[in-house]
């Protein structure tokens, strides 16, 4: 029996993790021979790809990124897309393919699989941890605990010159990271996608934790919008030349109009990449390699359509389907729980 | 309202966390005030105790260890031990008590409660996550995170000697910590209290490692037996005049025995103190500080007797029995699930 | 003997730890007492300042940042700054000042000795590692470990995705933490204000790294600075708003240009503000330390008008004023040196 | 030009950023064609060694321990040694080697090359940092802040429940790792092997510790001896069935008699192999490549008998016989120096 296996979409760490215990798990309980394509659907479209043995995945546990590279390539938008990938997996003589990735990824495995009945395994993978089948997405745990690390280390400066610091985490339709690791840091303001904010009350907030002679630490996701927002934000947009939304994104606009209205000097720091990167965390390793675990068995048992998810402890099945249903985003209670650190 | 807490049993890095959510919540929705009793049942015992507000518990949500001290001391193992507990928590007018500890420290607030109407809240604490009312406790994430970067770092010296390295991580009872660190670290053989091992099947997983020419990884629970283990431990036991169990404890004694069967070099590192101690991940501050919300929740609520538990990714509220219940070990099928990695 | 300190200019890490040891041995050794002016000069030229003993140096040795405060406040711009000076100085009993500090806390140092007669003794601090007159200033290792780990990090994004990433590291007039964190992360590209670069150059370099199928990491000083650039720069300032230099820095300005050069697809990161905070390194944490313990054998001597500094393993004395003799940038064959590994 | 390289005696972070780096200088710079021999002394020895070429050693800069395996073997101790290792260097057309160890791997180039000409480079290696020639060795800074975040780990604990907790770090004869890991972990005694200790002063630094109501941390080298320790250490030694040094070493010794002796708990952490394991510090991977590249420089000056070191910043040559020559153990004043955070 032949497996094949691709990773789409943005890089994320513990990719590598599945890969290896597929690869682990499918060679030494069942035999299995391994095909990995290159570049998500990309490979399969132009029939890049290259068998993967025990050796292929030797050490790349603690690596980040993907070993079989990633793109966003969506067959459904390529001409002829479907067939060519139907002949690449015959050529191959792939008998399940294992498709490892977020929203998009998944959507066009789901879509082989239902309409054109290609026994497709689906592994979940988000950093921004918004996906509603599954407790959690491995990358997640990383990107938290680097977000974290980060604004331990910002403390201190803000504590030392008495000024605002603004972190702009990524998240741009969840607020997940920018919750957790507000939590986990100590911020004295998280602002998320799900809630516009209103940019007095968060002065207020800054204001309030001067105060207390303390110097506020802001966590805004990438995502995060002001009340009557679009105005602002439209014109921030305008500053950027580059169309990098990020550079002249929300936490500089923050900082600059915190700056303006209370007087106090504040800075910015945008995360940005170093949040994907990197080893994974041991609990990231370990949901990965779980996964990657579970994803085999679905492929003993011959049970297509389905991603493998986590529920408390245990890795359950789910439809494809399911992947894309809805965008899990902080539950008002959530971020509720929180305000009591504000200010 | 003045409520009580206090910290019991070996430290655990999030104590602080809770303690710092506590009082935030506490004081800022329900102008609590709050007493903490100093190292656990022996501050109430005592009567060693001192008022806590907002500023006492600011900067320590990175802070390893417990603001409050810790011991092991039992009530009901002291002369007249309850009636003087009582007597401390009506001087200082306490109207419930937060207790943040493991199966003793909570045993005793369940009996103080259930027999003694004592208004209880149990946060449960325990490094090994060997507790069944909870998916995970806090201080767990830390300690496998510390020895997972060890397991790291001793690969490089594993490889470049050739050598077997024996990692002894903690674990007395429940062999979570070794599962999770030994998956997240790519160890070749883990072993659990849960299952005694068979030393000749230990030695084949780590000469064929050998055979793929590369040096094998052997992490082992503290509480991990042999099978015909009793003599050989106790043995290894009577080699100890100190009476520290680890001193030669399964960690060398296993070392000892590959080398002398396999006639290959193999080392002990027993990781020790430092997996429980330092700053929290951020899993388990974001867990620590929500488990101290919830807490003033089920005060603010009057439901005594309850501790707080995470369930998936929800706080729920569980008898204070529940703590106690039954220890949570490593189930045969999980463990099962790893051995695909070993040799 | 009274002994007053204060800190001047940003945050660097290692500044609690000059400051714990110069009390534990001022104290311990020579029964001295001691007096912490707040934010700079600021606290002597306001008479803001307050006792410092053992324990309120206690557990600061790991803290980042500094328990002082900071300012830039210049008392030689200042009304009458001199003569306030004097007067607290006088009203405090203070017979000796340790100013920690960079170019402009110890050129004040340097001028009120050498004008004035003030008995002043310097500690060097400045995280650019741009002094001639020590091997190395605290603050540089942590910087450069904090950048390196990010570098690490990118690494996986940039070869997942075929991408180029520019990091953007601190430096404005100095490339040293460029040079070290590019060296030690395996940068493809490293560009330091010491040398305008020739954007050509850079673009064959990140090209030649695609061929051989690696994607490439460029790291850039703030400060560094493209051929024929004043024109580009001053663009590149001009799409910023908020006066915020780094807002879009060189490091933005390449990544665009990069881009439209190669059609690569290429992305920014700004380090900024991570790389001043948080826990010193080892090696800061030492180097700090022994700078306290130094400077108080300097008072204890009688050795006014000179600075600690580092040469080799060994701490040695120098006259202030070539704290701000000249700046230490990178030599052009250091330069050379790392260039075997662009491309 | 032919240019051979090997790794002896213990692993240690940075060795193979010397290769990586020695490499990509002479493939690039001078068009040089490299052979890596395994294990040692012991790949010329039985002739086994393999190409090296620029992929060979790409993305090992982050990585621990040596691509080249090592090994003790010592060609003088081996029957017709030093003819079979000049056989091997003929038959692979070896026109310099480069010798990448500690003392005994150096002496034995320094042999080679003063008795029978072979044109030998050193490149010094200790991760104890007792070379006298040079200012610092790569790896030294890697253990140093390892043992520093495990004693930073430690405090808690030692705190909460007010403990005696004693970490034996790595340093035979000299004591440079405890020395620097134990100023920068804000330990309360640190014991080297360059000064016998006397166990009645050690208890008086605990218990004036436990006076202001702190929990000491003991830093020891694992070469430290106490006064009239002989006798204590044989017995010490005889409780150990194992013939591990470590296993009831000074540490264990110290723990027992300090709780024996002040009526506290002690607890030991031994930290063993994890030191010397893993990535390396930035500091290590910057002293690693320019030593690499040095080496490089001094092969093509034809610049044999000679090994490169650290002078302040910069790289020089010296006599391969000064590797040798003494060791560089910690000079009285140093250790004086720290002293004054004893107790």
């Amino acid at each position: 029996m032949r497996v094949a296996m691709l990773t789409g979409g943005g890089d994320c760490p513990g990719l590598n993790a599945v890969i290896r215990a597929a690869v682990r798990k499918g060679v030494q309980d069942h035999d299995y021979e391994f095909v990995g394509y290159r570049d998500g659907w990309y490979g399969p479209l132009h029939g890049i790809g290259h068998p993967l043995g025990i050796p292929s995945v030797r050490g790349i546990l603690p690596r980040g990124g993907t070993v079989l590279g990633s793109s966003r390539t969506n067959p459904f938008r390529e001409p002829d897309g479907v067939r060519r990938i139907k002949e690449s997996l015959a050529k191959d003589h792939v008998d399940a393919l294992i498709a490892i990735g977020g929203e998009d990824t998944l959507g066009v495995a789901a879509r082989l699989h239902s309409e054109y009945g290609i026994p497709c395994v689906g592994v979940p993978k988000t950093i921004d941890n918004d996906l509603s089948a599954t407790d959690y997405t491995f990358g997640f745990d990383t990107a938290v605990g680097i977000a974290t690390e980060a604004i331990d280390r910002l403390h201190t400066t803000a504590e030392s010159h008495m000024r605002v610091l603004v972190v702009e985490v990524m998240g741009r339709h969840a607020g997940w990271i920018a919750l957790h690791s507000g939590l986990a840091g100590g911020a004295n303001v998280i602002l998320i996608p799900e809630q516009r904010f209103d940019i007095t009350e968060v002065c207020g907030w800054v204001t309030s934790r001067f105060r207390s002679s303390y110097a506020p630490i802001v966590v805004v996701a990438e995502g995060a919008v002001p009340k009557d927002g679009d105005l602002v934000l439209k014109n921030a947009a305008a500053r950027d030349s580059f169309g990098h939304v990020r550079l002249s994104g929300v936490g500089e606009w923050l900082a600059a109009e915190i700056e303006r209205r209370t007087g106090k000097e504040a800075r910015t720091t945008v995360l940005g990449h170093i949040q994907r990167g990197g080893t994974p965390s041991a609990f990231d390793r370990w949901l990965a390699t779980r996964f990657g675990l579970h994803a085999i068995s679905a492929v003993h048992d011959g049970d297509f359509g389905r991603m493998v998810a986590l529920r408390g402890t245990d890795i359950v099945r789910v439809p494809l389907a399911a992947a894309t249903a809805r965008l899990k985003t902080v539950p008002p209670e959530r971020y509720e729980e929180v305000k009591v650190f504000f200010g």
